[in-house]
């Protein structure tokens, strides 16, 4: 079913990838080979290339024909990518996407600067486009993006982060990101307001989702698929949906147990297991799920505001792929 | 004389220089009081706030009337303040004007977030002006400053560094968002292409001359004033126009005296002197300032193109100071 579902949306969208791969390779034009490498590093690693591709089939749906689409697209890879970077260092990650991370290999200083160099591409593209509205949309998700991933930094191994915390972080880390992309789109085929406003929510609540399950995927997939060791987020301090809501329903010596476990970056395999174990108890995984589906939900009703067409169609099959995942 | 010419050019542009604490008090509106913090840390420490006087002269000079001048003008001093941000965490300084660096007081991670804030920042008040060259302008040597700071760390305790080299990097790391301050004045009061080049190019020179003024300061200043230890760029590896002289003109047991030094971050202060004296040897400082006065020239002779208004003035003054200041 999830192998059915990504299948049939990377045949669909196959075209609009490849040109997205070219131009990325094309539209990075340092003047140093070190900026190149660094960014390639990371950039040709095998990212899904969501953000574009969300760009791309908006502006296609509102009705927008320019060839400069693909080109525009790869702004939000840019960003999405230097976000990336910087987070690798500021957490001291040690893996990403299944590579060592970047700044393990060439440097923190180096890996930092060459996420500066990237943002600075992402909105000089956003320049490219011509259109205010984008612009200050790149401008004002930048400063949000810093500013959640700051707030999940002052939350760091917090035992009583509140859902809503979660979700505020996830909403300026994450979520900002997606719906940028889906109203630039937008904005480029001079969308309605309304219409606008719908590929907005839409693009909010996949995102919203998407994290969901990327946290949701840190406590159950396969480290050889992740790209990383599972439990990260924990003994980097994250916590995140499955682990709150497990908090919740814990009893008290589970709930003390966990929280020496947040405490503690260095917990044992065993450790971990036990806390798995919990989780099942709970059925903390399953209901994160349901809460991502509800977003999953909320991003397709949104759409059906909007006059169908076949990138309508994709849109539909992306949200439900950003939670059925492996990756 | 020193003292002089800055008490003039201060009292010329006390009520800009009032404004502009102002807006970027005002401008700076972060959700999280951390990044408000950090901002606020290396701000208002007693920054000169050269660029947005540049911004501020070169405009009037063109004839922009508008009051949102002082807003804009903004947008450079938080780009500034983002690249020292990110500088400090990567040359792991220890000091920035008199005070402790940001990232010993906040961490690096802290650091590193609040100085993307701030790029974002800056490039959203870009996008504010309306003008699409403002913007394209404000990315471009975003990229190209991310990249002149990489250029020095991969020239880092080389001591074969050219003159050349030298220069490239201060044109990247320096001269162009002084040049790109200039520039946008003159964009946002819609000058000519003629008028727009001689700002440019005084821009340019004026960065240039800051910038060896700056690399002098650190083989001549007192700790108290420069706001940090003497020598510092040396024990960073940083070799600047004094240093790469001194190895042109030493003879080989110098050379290799300095290349040692060079090689070596806990020289001891006998050393530094010892290189103190091979510097006055052959006139070192002197040949500095020469060139730096140079650029001056270049730089006061591409405001002759331009009609003499107050503002004029103040910008062949300021010219004159970037060379004389002593801090």
């Amino acid at each position: 079913m999830k192998q059915q579902l990504k299948k049939m949306i990377l045949s669909a969208v196959a075209d609009e990838l490849e040109q997205v791969e070219i131009a990325l390779n094309q539209n990075l034009t340092p003047y140093l080979e070190l900026v190149q490498k660094i960014a390639g590093h990371i950039l040709f690693s095998g990212g899904k290339r969501l953000r574009p591709l969300l760009m791309i089939l908006c502006a296609r749906m509102c009705g927008y024909k320019s060839e400069s689409l693909i080109h525009y697209s790869t702004m939000f890879e840019y960003l999405h990518v230097a976000t990336l970077l910087h987070d690798d260092v500021i957490d001291q990650a040690d893996m990403r996407r299944g590579k060592k991370a970047a700044h393990h290999v060439f440097g923190a200083a180096e890996t930092v600067l060459t996420g500066d160099y990237l943002l600075a591409k992402s909105l000089a593209i956003a320049g490219e486009t011509g259109k205010m509205a984008i612009i200050q949309l790149a401008a004002k998700i930048t400063e949000e993006m810093a500013q959640g991933e700051l707030l999940q930094m002052v939350h760091q191994r917090n035992p009583n982060l509140t859902e809503q915390d979660y979700l505020k972080i996830v909403q300026s880390k994450t979520a900002v990101l997606m719906q940028a992309s889906c109203e630039s789109g937008a904005i480029l085929a001079d969308a309605s307001p309304d219409i606008l406003k719908s590929v907005s929510i839409y693009g909010k609540n996949v995102g919203t989702a998407f994290q969901i399950a990327d946290d949701i995927l840190d406590y159950t997939a396969e480290t050889k698929i992740l790209g990383k060791q599972i439990g990260a987020d924990l003994r980097e301090g994250k916590l995140t949906l499955p682990v709150i809501y497990t908090l919740q329903k814990a009893n008290t010596t589970e709930q003390s147990f966990i929280e020496k476990m947040i405490q503690n970056e260095h917990f044992s395999h065993t450790d971990f297991e036990k806390l798995l174990e919990i989780m099942a108890t709970y059925n903390s995984i399953g209901f994160c799920m349901s809460q991502a589906e509800a977003y999953v939900d909320k991003a397709r009703n949104a759409l059906k505001t909007i006059p169908e067409t076949s990138e309508h169609q994709l849109l539909y099959h992306i949200a439900d792929f950003v939670v059925a995942r492996d990756y």
